[in-house]
């Protein structure tokens, strides 16, 4: 059912025929991995209307998911998660068309749950023992939970100063979850350290392959809800950058896969914390690479990576779809997490109100224009964040 | 698109007739209201192959639900919740089948967006200018998105000593909260004082008859997932009672529609806390109606309801279908809070906890038996609740 046929390193360093179907972590000269399916072959067999009849997870694209066994994958029900337009904000910002991808109505109340599903499913498929994480916050909870769902151990690292929110959420799921002084930087190395000796599969932002993979499904459920027509913008924030990195991806799956032809790709937006935007600064700055940012300062867990192992993908991202990087203050998202609730009934933390505030910033500079269609993804819901509207 | 035809009385007074299109609260006699549709039309023109390739949300169902207009509803996509097999407390109850239909991806993370999605809705086409509810807690959060998302200003009124998870999360949707000394029961006298004097439209329990239109939807849902084979046994969490009193109300829509047939329809299992448990009491001493539970006690929000409006609609139910009714003490449902997260990796409040002590005692004392199919309800996630668990 999947046409996973190979990996090959995203930075293009020569080595490119890797074998998928043992576990495989960085390549050898230190950069992501990411996986290549048979494009040809699926283009000839696989049609868009397939999909019709298929459960609403993102488990609806299977062919191009990495799972290699046939039997049904272990799941929450992430994935396919609600396309919901703004009218209000249309109307506000004066533009045509403003859509909202609700991330937090998947399980675990973020977007990590597609990453973390297919990640966990395929450390079950090597048969990993135990599963281990450095994170911000919401892809602890996500581990917690698909290792639960696996029957597997979890290790979860976070900065002591996490919100409790998250540490009480994974040890709800009975992951055993280690504070570290620092940042997720200082909690990946500590992972790392102790899980090796362990045996742990580490299932860290970019480690393995296979996250990137479920969180392109976002931009297949995208394609699917507006009948295959991109928006001219995706405005997404960034953390560790998969959601990006996936994304973009997915376009060019797509149309390998003859599912959306002639068409420009949408304008991809980076937004960061102003207390934590290497991304921001080395698009700005035009460099290939994002220097680590310190110190890294910002009430949006999931936006305190003060760097990460794939900044050169979502740098060529942003670049090569002539997007945009915005840095918002923090008082900013909080404004915007009440106005989305209260302006559209949605739900958002701090990192997915953070899309509103560049929108608004793109539409002021005129670089987003009345004519132009927006998708804001809200990566995850304000639940574990009541302490910051309260 | 809607089918709906009228409205009749549930008690059986004799008014069977009454004008769907305009605002109705409860009947003359005192006693809750349910909508009728035009089944025999139905059962000859719409099969349930129709809802292939209709979105995975309540909406799916369009023709029994109440909502006159054609325009597209407001909407959070809310409904079609994963149905999830639970193989470790299957090994551990040793029972062929256990499913739990999560209803914490609901938006607003319970069930109680169902209800309110849909009264919400018939409340904007009746022209309603402002809303209201009385709530233990989830009702509230929903009605108060709901709200946001028809552009209309939300009263809730709750007992004083909610918790506050439930107070933040409706003022960051821009909700008016009152906190009453007392119970739902206190917060639901104070709402209708405060209401009728500024004609708020007030969608308390059982108090219009829309609410128990979008919970029914679970019942069709499940019917889909399972491929119109019921199971043998429901068991749901009962505060006021809309959950199962749908579910009801679905069966037999199902039969009338010929979407089911010579079936056994599963044995509903009402659960409530030892601390407040007026329909249980009722039940097992065999009344019609259940007497107000005094004084009620339990840390889970949502069964804080000491008397309810459908109180003879939900035993009537229990009776009908031979089910049961079980109290199960506190400090089990947090316990089960805990199982069910680190077992099957599902987030569960202390009401859809509840369901899964109700499931163990019925399978100690023989009433649940080895080969039975069962499905647990969670009726809501956890992240409201976390400090039971912390």
């Amino acid at each position: 059912m999947s046409y996973l046929t190979h990996l090959y390193c995203a930075a293009d360093c020569g080595r490119d025929a890797l074998d998928p179907n043992v576990p495989q972590h960085l390549c050898s000269c230190g950069s992501p991995l990411l996986a290549a399916y048979d494009l040809p072959t699926l283009a000839a067999t696989w049609k868009r209307e397939a999909l019709t009849n298929r459960p609403p997870t993102l488990w609806r694209y299977r062919e191009v998911l990495p799972i290699a066994s046939d039997r049904d994958p272990l799941t929450l029900g992430e994935g396919f998660t609600p396309l919901l337009r703004a009218p209000r904000l249309e109307s506000e910002l004066g533009l045509r068309r403003i859509d909202i991808k609700d991330e937090s109505v998947n399980p675990t109340n973020s977007f990590k749950a597609r990453g973390l599903s297919v990640a966990v499913n395929r450390a079950c498929e090597f048969g990993a023992s135990a599963l281990s994480v450095p994170s911000a916050g919401n892809a602890a909870s996500a581990l917690a939970a698909y290792a639960a769902v696996a029957g597997l151990p979890a290790h979860v690292f976070m900065p002591a100063d996490v919100r409790p929110s998250f540490i009480h959420d994974c040890r709800l799921y009975g992951a055993t979850v280690t504070l570290v002084d620092g940042l997720i930087t200082d909690a990946g190395r500590v992972a790392t350290e102790k899980g090796v000796s362990q045996g742990w599969y580490n299932v860290s932002t970019f480690n393995e392959p296979y996250r990137v993979e479920g969180k392109k499904t976002m931009a297949y459920e995208l394609g699917e809800q507006l009948e295959w027509h991109w928006p001219n913008w995706i405005i997404y924030p960034t953390g560790g950058g998969t959601g990006i990195v996936g994304m973009w991806k997915a376009f060019e799956e797509l149309e390998g896969l003859g599912w959306v032809v002639d068409q420009k790709r949408p304008r991809m937006v980076s937004v960061q914390a102003e207390g934590c935007a290497p991304i921001v600064r080395a698009f700005t700055t035009n460099q290939e690479r994002a220097k680590p940012w310190t110190p890294a300062v910002t009430l949006a867990d999931g936006l305190r990576v003060p760097n990460a192992l794939g900044d050169f993908l979502v740098l060529r991202a942003l670049r090569e779809s002539d997007g945009a990087a915005v840095a918002v203050p923090d008082n900013d998202m909080v404004a915007a997490m009440k106005e989305l609730a209260r302006l559209e009934g949605i739900s958002a933390g701090p990192e997915g109100a953070a899309t509103l505030c560049a929108l608004r910033e793109l539409v002021k500079t005129g670089i987003i224009k009345p004519e132009d269609h927006v998708v804001l993804f809200n990566t995850g819901g304000a639940l574990k964040y009541l302490d910051l509207v309260s």
